[in-house]
């Protein structure tokens, strides 16, 4: 999708290009993820964000099944609001001198990314179902329920023990 | 804050640096919502975006009373997640050709949006409770409440009206 084309004239169009879009986001942080867990120095926070990455693996074969039902191609598209997010993850942690302290800002850049996903993901259920695609909403929504999920165990693990540590 | 320069030492550098990065963001966003405001077909979509222009003009002063009780110097960081959020939604939008289509595509930018500031007032929340803030934390949460009663608002209206339009 070009800069400034109109190719978006449907819905159906705007579904696509957001799919391409989430796609770009969900491939991006398989390769984010990884580096975040490398950097956490709280053991369950580094186990933490290895299963999400399993689960993101698996969210980007979904979105795959997903453009395959609705006989669009697998297309992936920039996504500057992803690279955003994890450029400023980087740039924050790169500014951290201290490794639980470290910790808070890694759960706080993975919400930023979970949030993004929340966002997008409850926009593509609403626009399938209205597009009559009951069925590619069934997936997204599997999806949707793990970022949830991932998104309110950062937040107890950073209430529970980790903000409790950095600020120790 | 410069690039890998180590100056987050302590959660309370953290929270400052948190506080700058979104006091940035909020300041963008009194930027963007106008021009949201003049692109939405809808009324009651270009209505909802300058009420919560005002809210957003009104989360900026918030931010710099919490600046002044925390005896910090009220200053904003680049924040590139808010500005990718921002550049994704202008690209969408301008390569929208219907514009109850393009409605639907403000939305879903503007969800994004508020998912992002939902989740980082969250983190300092906790921060500012964890710090002993928690004059600081009841300021930053009635901005809070107020994000999430956009985010519900705007899923209202996509779902009971401008999905429906843009699918027509």
């Amino acid at each position: 999708m070009g800069l400034f084309t109109k190719d978006i004239k449907t819905m159906n169009d705007l579904f696509v290009h957001q799919l391409q879009d989430i796609y770009y986001a969900e491939k991006q942080l398989t390769k984010a993820l990884p580096k975040m867990a490398e950097k956490a120095a709280d053991k369950e926070l580094r186990q933490g964000f290895l299963k999400h990455l399993d689960e993101t693996k698996m969210h980007v074969q979904r979105l795959e099944q997903v453009f395959q039902m609705h006989g669009a191609e697998i297309k992936a598209v920039t996504c500057p609001a992803i690279d955003g997010i994890i450029k400023e993850a980087d740039e924050t942690a790169g500014d951290v001198a201290d490794k639980r302290v470290l910790d808070a800002a890694l759960i706080n850049a993975a919400q930023a990314a979970e949030h993004y996903e929340i966002a997008r993901y409850g926009s593509l259920i609403a626009w399938a179902k209205q597009l009559g695609r009951n069925d590619c909403a069934a997936i997204l929504q599997k999806t949707l329920d793990e970022e949830k999920a991932t998104d309110q165990k950062l937040t107890a693990l950073a209430e529970g023990k980790i903000n409790l540590k950095a600020a120790s």
